[in-house]
């Protein structure tokens, strides 16, 4: 039995049918929404008008996962009780017995806990519900919108409400929106959400929405009251829980599901995987939980190779993490200065300006690129970029240099590839690692 | 002294005086050509009208070294000779006595031994000079060129003179161009530069020049006569080491002045750098010559720390180039088929196609990853990449994995950025490293 037929639930799901057969192993997928193996990521390009329709963010059907995989998917099925003893799960009324149960079930947006928070017109971008439950709003013609919080997600929204004529504000209650990166990154992103038209309002906390008729009618911040016609939350999203945790299925110290490297949580027979479970952080050697698509989808694959009789471990994470906002590209992998420091680490930073192709090349674009490394080793901690086009997939460099627990020193000699459409003759990857070995050749700045 | 004033012999030259200054180390470097401190590699793009003039590839002028960092260059000037004993180069009928001495002489493009090779109207592609030469050449409006060879710089060099209106024919001996790409990639590249229209002709080798009044007017190969207004040789190149050789300093087993990993070659106070000398190459464990800026610059940057009294060592090199081809990008990294036989591995190799952003999005490039792994342990040995805008770039993880002896199994699962305009959910070079993993798990078809 699997509960949540997404990302991580599908992937198991389909990788143990290849290690057994409909004879062997019946699947039976439930799903308490409408729609299942989608790309969420990709709702803000479609409200945007970018892409067309919520339907080409579906990767399978169910119709297709009965036909080519012959796993049993139930939609608006939800699954309301585990029960570890008699190993069933109560849905629809019945008991449903599994041998092997994979619990998928994702996350949910964070909604604060303030006045009207509850309101209709506020929502969050988690699901294909969600987003079909947006695109209706915007059928309705909304003037004026407010995103809370400045992650990702609400500013690719910002982003994509601006780019539908939405007179939009950003509310973030830190100093800079992308709280993933560090506040001088940051501080790049927010100067591009200004240029685009966007109100973004830093340090400022939001205390309650107003509503009319239940329907939500302004933004109540720390600083004024802003007027709206619908509200999207961004202020992310934490691990779906609620369920596994009335079942005894143990948590781990980040909020999220407990598993090994193979995918198992504390209870035999039964696995887990995707936003609601937690990943070990190869840098900060921690369990956290981060709530991207990637990571539940290798998290299915590691359960459903397991379930299915096979080997495979989950590597961990390094916390890579890219998005486009307006026209700047913006990743980061490890951890970010607070990161490091609250991981024990004593850092030093090197920043960089640098271009994607030659200095002289036709199109070549400005990139920032800040490293950290850790004091006297020289380990690479994390690193950020932002900049134009071309400059973003460079973060997988640094990602695959901290998956193998790399020195900057050891770093900035890699044979990474040159030719002027491509590159300076010095990658800015590895000027910034350069910079970042003089930093600690040179030690702290006392 | 510092022969050679390009990117390995500036590089060292700036390095050392970073650590020692100018009453302490007096530097003077001797070239024999015009100009110093470029970038060859844009060449192809001058010549095709994507760069506005030659003088836009000189990264540092004479009198900027002089002014910014003391150092004495003398361009025109050619070292004759090396005397280990006396300590001196002749140059310019006077001997120069040095302390230090580095070797920078770079590479001359393979001329091959054929009659009429000497022609005037044939063209290498290896320094400003030639560069000027042949753009004086295309003032006189040639109507046909021919390139032999098709690596690199022979197609960049064939794509530029099409856009300049040229007709042009490619000659290459072996069954594909691009012979660093496997042929199953070097076909998709062949196939770019038909569409282009270029008379790509493989299995074909030049056998003469037919020359008049000095000047040639045909290429003979084995299968007929191309009459030609210019020819660009486009073989390769060879590392010019004669000078070094005559004075006595050793070569190595690849033909490149042998150095050790802190750029010291086995004379006492003689350092090499560039694509006059060796480099480890750290997958098959055997000292290659590879004539690329990239490298020329980190020996220069090593040899420069160590000759100033610092320590600095060499890394060594993975085999990775890109290059843009129309509108192809194509890379590679690690060992081809070929190489890896060579080099004593039995690989078993996966080839797959994907897409640059999630299949959904605007602007999607489709790529074909090829990825060879060592039978039984897995072990990364290459990747090549062939594909569209966005493709190329990528061929940097699998530099970053092979530099730390990654095995796909290992690579797989790493966490690289995902986002919907950057990748699909599985970056295709995770898609190659899943493909190859389940080629080593089937183990070898015999």
């Amino acid at each position: 039995v699997v509960i949540g037929a997404d990302a991580a639930g599908m992937t198991a799901a389909t990788q143990a049918r290849r290690r057994r057969g409909p004879d062997d192993l019946e699947i039976v997928a439930f799903e308490k929404g409408q729609h299942v193996s989608y790309s969420a990521c990709g709702i803000p390009y479609v409200v945007a008008g970018d892409v067309d329709g919520l339907e080409r963010l579906v990767v399978r059907t169910p119709e297709e996962f009965q036909s080519k995989n012959q796993i049993d998917v139930r939609t608006g099925q939800e699954v309301t009780e585990i029960d570890l003893e008699r190993r069933a799960v109560h849905v629809n009324g019945t008991w449903e017995p599994f041998d092997q149960l994979m619990v998928g079930t994702g996350a949910v947006p964070i909604r604060p806990d303030l006045p009207g928070a509850q309101s209709v017109g506020i929502y969050g971008v988690q699901t294909l519900d969600d987003g079909a439950a947006l695109l209706a709003e915007l059928e309705r013609k909304p003037q004026r919108a407010v995103v809370v919080g400045g992650g990702y997600i609400g500013l690719e929204m910002a982003e994509a409400m601006v780019k539908r004529g939405i007179e939009v504000a950003l509310v973030e209650r830190g100093p800079q929106p992308m709280a993933t990166l560090d506040p001088d990154m940051g501080a790049l992103v927010a100067d591009a959400m200004r240029g685009l038209g966007v109100d973004v309002r830093t340090n400022e906390a939001v205390v309650g929405f107003e509503a009319d008729d239940g329907r939500v009618r302004a933004v109540a911040t720390e600083h004024g009251t802003l007027p709206v016609d619908l509200v999207v939350l961004g202020i992310g999203v934490r691990p779906n829980v609620a369920l596994a945790e009335r079942a005894g299925i143990p948590l781990g110290p980040s909020g999220g599901i407990a598993v090994d490297r193979r995918q198992r949580t504390e209870v035999p027979g039964v696995w887990a995987g995707g936003d609601c479970c937690e990943s070990f952080h190869r840098v900060s050697r921690r369990p956290v939980v981060i709530a991207l698509g990637t990571h539940a989808n290798k998290h299915g694959r590691v359960a459903g190779i397991n379930i299915g009789g096979g080997y495979a471990a989950f590597g961990g994470v390094v916390g890579t993490a890219v998005s486009k906002v307006c026209d700047y590209e913006v990743a980061r992998t490890g951890l970010g200065e607070r990161e490091a420091e609250r991981a024990g680490f004593e850092a030093v930073t090197a920043t960089v300006e640098s271009t994607t192709r030659a200095g002289y090349f036709p199109g070549t674009k400005q990139l920032t690129v800040k490293v950290l490394a850790e004091r006297r080793s020289g380990r690479l901690l994390g690193a950020q970029i932002v900049g134009r086009e071309g400059a973003a997939k460079r973060i997988d460099v640094f990602a695959t240099a901290l998956w193998n627990n790399m020195t900057v020193d050891d770093a900035l000699g890699m044979d990474l590839s040159y030719a002027p459409p491509f590159a300076p003759l010095w990658d800015p990857v590895l000027i910034a690692a350069r910079k970042a070995w003089d930093a600690v050749e040179a030690g702290p700045v006392s």
